[in-house]
């Protein structure tokens, strides 16, 4: 999207009121829910870019004259729903990876900005989507397919899945379940969903989450009551052992996003115990576990206490996002509620299922994620390289693993990187947008590099527009 | 766990080799992931119980005939893991916390799947989706796909098919709407759950709905707390205007569901009067509009009242329930708050919408529709004519439409039919499942056929059965 020179610095609450004020007065439904609309409008159509400061919930209130918990409490719900992010000290800004609805004309779910670089973290190479491989399946899944396999499903998924991820699941990441535990859902944000459903039926109150993580996850779990603890940490990575009386953690045990760090054996074990002291749940976002790069492979934390803890696994990394493929492994225990929660059909489509189950059983899913991880293995390793060249003074941190890395800044520098970044037309996160406002912890300033998001031909220039900010 | 007498010592090579072999020689993804999961299994099978020191890696390497550094980073992975632990001396032993437990059965079989002809309505010939023309459709879509496609997506769903069902739903149903008011949703199920958190959202109470319909619709409704209310009918069909103070009605306006029948013109034009009046809403359930057998087609209610009326279309009628592609045609009012209720990234599986806007454009869908129409009333005109001939006193009622239809019976054999049936192998529905308890009006028994579920084949037998118990 064409950046104008204010975009980055607070937004002119004159230009604002005007995007918004007509919306206001015509919208039906309550002021508050018209202010929220008026503003994803402006966040959509482009009028907010992507990481503009708004002005605090007082200031638009008294611009608007609306009373203060009006702004304030429209303010909330679009940071639960991700088009905004709360910032403790620094105010509430549009969110960096929200998505906007390009200038008529164009195709309304291309995301604008073609031409400027994207190191976002948390899509995967789109362009490396194996798609002749992906029909062959589809053809072969369309042939072995019984006619009862299109109608109204099992909400828990097709079998053939189920069957091939139990297996997959054991060889690649030591997870622990059967078929039948195994619940198929659109996306980790669905399964997060019925996961947060299932703790608010039983009337849960708290889930302890990484000091720096998704804002998205945090508002799943916040949209059904849910409140979300800070988990502390130490330079050897999160203490994953919550507070007295938390129902549940979520944790991103092999790979932590974004830090990149690795849960320790000890506190995997400290967790788990504490699991199954308590009845609490441990919820395992093992997102990116099938890239680990450096020659250990540490297995997902659910084996260690199949009762005790879910394990979510996604192809929107491994593969594309836009399957719309996720998996949870349940214990048995909570089987039933989860399914329930689903509700009483299966919501995901069917073909899809069969190809990947296909797809997983043919061998051709673990030849690809063995490229797709040479893949981001060479980029990382191209970055690290670059850097001791080209910018000595940043230092990566993080094990070697995933789609993505944290480059440290000198202090004082993020927001300035990113926003020259943003200028020079490469989309780059900094660190403190992952932060839990609640955190006791602030780390440096730094970056979150994804480096899987550009295609094999894009990378080498991405790179160096990277360098190019960084040296 | 009971503890063999040679547990604490170490285990015996061959013993172990045994346990292991075949799945080092049968997992993927490399004989170290293999070996480290065959230990994990061994381990929770209890064939290792907790405490048993492990050959050393240069032993079992030897033994395997494996190199020995991929034995010890199999060790090292399950130490990281917690499953085993190094004691520098004495060697790797088995965790004692480790907790193990025997592997539950694997069937994820299919949920009951008898050999009985199911008359069931709500499903169509599911022997009858074209799966070479989808395959065919699928490659196109493949081939002609925007890299971006596969990425998280507008929570609209593809551009490609909201294009392609503006169209064809002017066409098909004069519809009146334009691509960005176009919501792709994973079946009309989903599409009334996003209208009913946008109705409650909006303080809504109360929605009315018919007297006679589907226990799911009136449960999604009550799910976000609104009441329904029960719509008064007399001969002529469903007096759609609502009681003063209602917020919104779900009808079935162009066959009426289970009852058959049209809403008529004057009632039309009431319903959408009452809608502008009030500023109430209704909802279109157009679910089997493309499937009217007599000369006339009625139109979707929606064409009337486009920005009073939200249009619910599905493709789990003409083509087959397992796709989930449902699509709403939304008041442009409405169109903000029901995408955010969908959520900030589009939850619809993208290959399936991109090949749904394929078979569209090329025509495959319209030939597809015009075929599955004349099959259906095909069936419907031989189980007339055999009901004249068979059961005279058994008459059918509503319009002839859709996959199913209502036959009334004397007073007080419903139960006794269906029960009957039941015995037989014969799956049938009495009409008085889908009364609403609220309902003022009690129908005369009656049963609810759907002549859509059966496969051409086993469709005559189907009949002929039916016709066993009613004649």
């Amino acid at each position: 999207m064409p950046e104008s020179p204010d975009a980055r610095s607070a937004a002119d609450p004159a230009r604002l009121r005007q995007a918004i004020e007509s919306d206001v007065i015509r919208a039906e439904g309550g002021v508050r829910r018209a202010l929220a609309a008026a503003v994803r409008e402006a966040v959509r159509s482009g009028r907010l870019t992507p990481g503009t400061r708004l002005p605090s919930s007082r200031r638009l209130a008294d611009d608007l004259g609306l009373a203060r918990n009006t702004v304030a409490n429209a303010y909330g719900d679009l940071v639960a729903e991700g088009w905004l992010t709360a910032r403790g000290g620094s105010g509430t800004l549009v969110t960096d990876s929200v998505i906007t609805r390009p200038a008529p004309g164009r195709s309304a779910a291309e995301p604008s900005g073609d031409t400027c670089y994207d190191l976002i973290p948390g899509s995967p190479d789109l362009t490396a989507f194996p798609r002749a491989a992906w029909l062959k399946a589809t053809r072969r899944a369309l042939a072995a397919a019984p006619d009862a396999a299109f109608g109204y499903g099992d909400p828990r998924g097709r079998p053939e899945l189920r069957a091939a991820l139990a297996d997959h699941l054991a060889g690649a990441r030591g997870v622990y379940t059967s078929p039948e535990h195994i619940l198929i859902c659109a996306g980790v944000s669905h399964g997060l969903r019925i996961l947060s459903e299932v703790l608010a039926g039983r009337r849960a109150r708290s889930v302890a989450v990484e000091s720096y993580g998704p804002d998205r996850h945090r508002g799943l779990l916040a949209a059904v009551g849910l409140e979300t603890l800070p988990l502390s940490f130490d330079p050897h990575g999160t203490d994953p052992v919550p507070p007295q009386g938390t129902d549940a953690v979520l944790l991103t045990p092999a790979h932590q996003f974004p830090l990149g760090t690795t849960l320790q054996r000890d506190r995997r074990t400290a967790v788990v115990d504490w699991a199954r002291r308590t009845g609490g749940l441990v919820l395992d976002d093992d997102y990116d576990g099938e890239f680990q790069f450096d020659h250990r492979s540490v297995g997902a934390l659910q084996a260690l206490a199949p009762d005790s803890v879910v394990y979510l696994g996604t192809a929107s990394k491994t593969l594309v996002p836009g399957l719309r493929l996720a998996w949870m492994a349940l214990p048995p225990a909570l089987a039933e509620e989860a399914v329930a929660a689903k509700g009483q059909i299966d919501t995901c489509e069917v073909l899809s299922q069969l190809t990947m189950a296909e797809f997983i059983t043919s061998g051709a899913y673990g030849r690809h994620v063995r490229a797709a991880r040479r893949r981001y293995r060479d980029r990382r390793e191209s970055l690290v390289a670059a850097l001791t060249q080209h910018a000595p003074h940043v230092h990566v941190t993080g094990t070697a693993a995933g789609l993505h890395t944290v480059l440290g800044l000198p202090p004082g520098y993020e927001q300035q990187v990113v926003q020259s970044a943003t200028r020079r037309g490469l989309k780059v996160a900094g660190l403190s947008r992952y932060r839990h406002a609640q955190s006791p912890h602030v780390m440096g300033d730094a970056l979150v590099v994804g480096y899987g998001t550009p295609s094999d031909a894009a990378w080498p220039q991405a790179l160096s527009a990277l360098m190019g900010i960084l040296s």
